[in-house]
């Protein structure tokens, strides 16, 4: 499990979508939510959309690997789907907060790689926040207090990508995946150690 | 510090060698030995030539970060060039085996990232070691024993790479090194996250 976070505007939707683009053995992680379904949302691609009761279910069930309310909607990342697709060797990328990467880290039972996107600098991000013109200055200045509050969690995760360039920070976060895929306690389903020590005497 | 270990035949040599050529931040650990220069090897390049006295000196003074006898002659990795190197923010690679790096790992103050290299199979690591005709079979016998006592340290190691095809292992090795400099405690330095932080705010 691969968990980005970064404060908004700091480039991590468009890193995922990169990610998701160049390597064949990784999936999105696809959350369940109570939020009506905006144009062009497809069921089961954007979301898992369901009624409160029915989220309420999964909560019960502790079927939600983490889970969050938002503008009073609420969202949360459905285990079984993820235990499936780790199971079957792809690796799953998550783009959460870090309310969300602690709730992972805790009730996940598959290990958890994190990663912190960072902006270059803060002016950087204010700069970057203008310019999707989506935002009036006030929300503008909300976002960066926002994003204050996210980045004073860095020191939760396990590596930092400083995005100042798209292209380096989307190979800097594949670097991360191929090193993790590497790493000894994942790497002992993919070599006969045991053959290969046998053979060898 | 970045240590490799392998087994004999498994390619560790051109692997560091490789990685040398390739990256610029990087620098090998030189060994000081009582082992008399062989022809083409340069004082302060290949090895620290030193006189059995000061072996005993820099092991009596707790200089070296680890240290083996070999064919009655004593070889060891002085700190002092090592530290250097560390704080002037140069990594430094290590040809070692797992004993060395058993000794690296409780006495060097600086952190290690240990890989071990793998034969792709039993079979392919014997044919490597005839291939290089250096030595007799009984000598390739006895070499293939050492190779399963080596490997049965992988799991001290926290990366394993298989060198089944040497350009792929070289950029595995040159992944995780990338990956490992960009862990979150490595970033500190680079990141001023303070700065960051109250600019945002």
């Amino acid at each position: 499990m691969l968990a980005l976070s970064s404060p908004s505007g700091a480039g991590k939707t468009t890193l995922a979508k990169g990610l998701l683009a160049q390597e064949d053995n990784i999936a999105m992680s696809i959350s369940a939510t109570t939020r009506p379904p905006r144009d062009g949302e497809i069921e089961g691609r954007d979301y898992h959309f369901v009624d409160a009761a029915r989220f309420e279910e999964m909560v019960a069930d502790r079927q939600l690997l983490e889970s969050a309310t938002v503008f009073g909607h609420n969202y949360g990342t459905p285990a079984e789907p993820i235990e499936a697709a780790l199971s079957a060797g792809t690796d799953i990328l998550f783009d959460i907060d870090w309310q969300g990467m602690q709730q992972l880290r805790q009730r996940a039972r598959a290990d958890l790689v994190s990663v912190f996107i960072l902006p270059p600098s803060a002016g950087e991000l204010e700069r970057r926040l203008r310019e999707r013109g989506l935002d009036a200055a006030d929300v503008v200045a909300s976002r960066m207090a926002q994003a204050a509050n996210e980045m004073s969690h860095w020191p939760e995760y396990d590596y930092i990508v400083v995005n100042d360039d798209m292209a380096q920070a989307q190979d800097r976060v594949r670097t991360i995946l191929y090193a993790e895929r590497l790493k000894r306690e994942r790497q002992t389903g993919l070599v006969d150690f045991v053959k290969l020590l046998s053979d060898s005497q």
